[in-house]
């Protein structure tokens, strides 16, 4: 048995690299859907289906007990069906990153920054609302952002640009915390915090480790780590070493 | 019967256009993987199998009678495949855009930019030497260029950044010919010229038509046009529409 974590691609590595760092003990095994990154300008269809074979896939092969969806894309639009389909807790990013926001903001203005699709779902204005959280939310899509970081273009004067460029919209309008509405934007977050200083930056990662406890799942187990990725894209093993170094790592055909 | 059109994405739609304008009475079905597309930093298996998988597609639903890959990355590694696959002509695009590159440079000193897989297989520089052109290639990969592309960003500050950035190594060298090496390319074409002035920019689409005429098909058919997509992605549309105008899209699950 172990803890299922799932991305698109390789973004989902920081929440890995969270979780597993908190639980040293626990199995975990992690799916990147390489082959078919980036999902977030994907129709909600495609989106589910994909989520919905790979799911399949660590259930079927790896008898995961409990699943996190650790892409915000695929929270925002396949969690109630994955919910259905399988017999297992499956834990979404959203609900951690709100918590996130609502304990750090001070003047209640917030800025959500995610995919095309993860914006268009409203997944986080609908969990602001559930949370009677009175804040005022302003949602930026980033669209460069996951190709920047899939191809680990994570510095420099180019990305710095495009992160400025991108991000234009929501500087000097009064907000004081941005939530990384996308587990690949976390690999961008100094070059972030460069271009729009002096506010919270927060994602997902912290307070996911909470919403583990609460799976009660065997937290002492052997430890053992494996990685899953549907290809060996070009740029995958420097931004996996950046991310959480040395693990066994296999490629898969879907 | 049809002549098939095959790109990852919406790229290949300038490939595709350049035909269809010169043979206005030629029945054409393009298929774009908008699902699975880039493909230029995926690994050869599974750029082949991708291909495969739809060129499948294609001649079971559609009976083509010759195709056209529109894509460089998938020219550059499921050719060879194709050819033993299936018992119809299938052209590339490699060989049309050297011809345009060894006519129009004058000082024999060319670039070729590309994604990470075409310049990874060296398939021009064998191209070059096939046909014995006493040419200095330099190769550059472009990872950007693509996922602009499909953003539908192909123009303003940000985007001249990008390109501005991305062709510094070419800049100031010597050459006098750029060839666009992907068939996304072409879209950004007039922000390529402006950053690099007074050089030849060339692609595919001229010569391929003579390369069509070659195919020996019938081009005096309805002139039916069909677009297949694996999703609508986020900026198909528009993309679409700027590219080649009002044509029939159906969406296709694979």
């Amino acid at each position: 048995m172990a803890l299922g974590i799932f991305d698109s691609g390789i973004g989902g590595l920081t929440v890995f690299k969270s979780i597993a760092t908190r639980f040293p003990k626990l199995d975990m095994i992690y799916f990147g859907d390489t082959a078919r990154v980036p999902y977030g300008n994907k129709s909600p269809e495609t989106i589910v289906r994909y989520t919905l074979e790979c799911t399949k896939h660590l259930v079927d092969n790896y008898k995961i007990d409990a699943l996190v969806l650790a892409c915000n894309t695929a929270s925002s639009h396949a969690l109630k069906t994955l919910h259905d389909e399988f017999h297992i807790p499956v834990l979404g990013v959203i609900d951690a990153g709100v918590k996130n926001a609502v304990d750090v903001s001070s003047n209640r203005k917030v800025a959500v920054i995610a995919t095309h699709a993860t914006i268009k779902s409203k997944s986080y204005n609908k969990v602001f609302q559930l949370m009677n959280a009175d804040i005022d939310i302003v949602s930026l899509p980033c669209p460069l952002f996951v190709p920047l970081v899939e191809e680990a273009l994570i510095d420099g004067d180019m990305v710095e640009t495009i992160v400025r460029e991108t991000l234009k919209p929501i500087k000097n309008i009064g907000i004081d915390t941005i939530i990384l509405g996308c587990t690949h934007y976390p690999v961008l977050k100094s070059v972030i915090a460069k271009v729009i200083p002096n506010v919270n930056i927060v994602d997902s990662t912290t307070y996911i480790v909470t919403d583990v406890l609460d799976l009660n799942i065997n937290l002492e187990e052997s430890g053992v780590r494996k990685i899953l990725i549907t290809d060996e894209s070009h740029a995958f093993n420097s931004l996996k070493n950046i991310l959480v170094g040395d693990i066994d790592v296999e490629v898969i055909k879907l």
